[in-house]
């Protein structure tokens, strides 16, 4: 939506499929923390997910891939989708008519802005400092928030943030996600933080290092990180064909 | 859509989102084969995977419900939202304007029905034995397929049902699925041929055997098949608790 609000609420109704929308859960990691990216729209007291609509010529998934690269300035990013919500509770027209009337536009009640909306949950794992967060048109912040201080959101993003971290978790014991997250080179215990910061909780250093190594996708450098008071740390990059085939045929044990 | 097909594609508008389905894609096992149901649509050449449209005051879930429940007679179904198909070519107006002028109905452009479709992709497990296929308004028939055996399908059907395979491939490593695919009692072998029909390959017997078991989620019941002309196979039950538990948690190695 990198046109006008005004105008894109005014004819979003001949622009649009009805009734549906994509939203996103971008996730960066930086600090030795899990980020999200979060847009305040105007209005709003509550910060939300990015979004947006489809148009009636545009693949959904595309839709997303839109709405990730005019709010992080990022493409070729991945990005999955993980679940539609349509529960009847998830529309609130109240906001929806404050933004409209705050446009100079009349809140009819056919309006396609004030119609229920189910919408297509994407998540997406970025590179956090080629991020560049920029607000759309109906919103007046975007920003990166770490996971554990993230306020109430809008209607249901507190639970469709939820539903995409439940997701992070379930797929990263079956596929890698460390390459779209990380620097090019990084030490295990950086690896190893990644993980447990996805996953809530500490993990043991040997038995991580064990399993990673057994994946078969990292390989070791030759340099080592300096600087530390402790003793350098090798550094490792991904095996990027072996990467790439453990994200189509994944990392655990098959029958 | 249990009501007449012509009154439901003539006032579809008042009553459904627009531009949106839902479509099923039912497993049912049964003589050793993994079966699929499908529809034979009036006017259509090929068979189709049963879907339906979404009340406009009704949570996308259980609009999948009801087309279950209305196609097979069964409630309480073990049902999973899988995916979200927006591709701009899944619409076949032709299609649906034949429908539409075999009902007496105008084929106007701006009709409901000859819009682009997003649909909602749900896959169910059923008990084969306890289905009683039964087509829809718009389709003149209704019955289980074998896997290998299904005949090239509607729109992009075939794809939704590969689709659906690949998650249910994916998830049998993670959670238990024999449930409600099979009877209350069943033989070990019974079990691995399931796992075997939804793989596509076979496995080793022993191997599953000791995975199945670790899994803790089967009782072994005193009683044994007879009949056969081998030692009779001992019999096992689900452990209704710990196959729940298995459900919520996963059967893999976790983090």
């Amino acid at each position: 939506m990198e046109e006008n609000a005004g105008s894109i609420l005014q004819n979003g109704g001949a622009l649009f499929l009805p009734g549906l929308s994509v939203d996103c859960v971008i996730f960066g990691f930086h600090d030795n923390q899990l980020k999200v990216l979060l847009l305040k729209m105007r209005h709003a007291e509550k910060w939300a997910l990015p979004g947006g609509f489809i148009y009636k010529e545009e693949e959904v998934e595309h839709a997303a891939v839109r709405v990730l690269q005019s709010r992080t300035g990022l493409s070729n990013i991945f990005l999955r989708q993980f679940h539609t919500f349509g529960e009847l509770s998830r529309t609130d027209k109240l906001l929806n008519k404050k933004l409209l009337v705050s446009s100079g536009l009349q809140a009819d009640e056919n309006h396609w802005f004030l119609q229920r909306f189910v919408t297509v949950g994407y998540y997406a794992l970025v590179n956090f400092s080629g991020a560049v967060p920029r607000p759309d048109a109906t919103s007046e912040a975007c920003a990166w928030w770490d996971l554990q201080e993230v306020p109430p959101l809008n209607l249901d993003h507190g639970d469709i943030l939820q539903k995409a971290l439940e997701t992070l978790r379930k797929q990263l014991s079956d596929q890698p996600v460390g390459y779209s997250l990380l620097p090019e080179k990084f030490t295990m215990p950086e690896l190893q933080r990644l993980y447990e910061t996805i996953l809530g909780k500490q993990l043991d250093r040997r038995n991580f290092q064990r399993r990673m190594l057994g994946y078969g996708i990292l390989k070791r450098l030759e340099e080592r990180r300096s600087g530390g008071a402790h003793k350098a740390p090798y550094l490792y990059c991904f095996d990027t064909d072996r990467y790439q085939d453990a994200l189509l045929n994944g990392l655990q044990q098959k029958w």
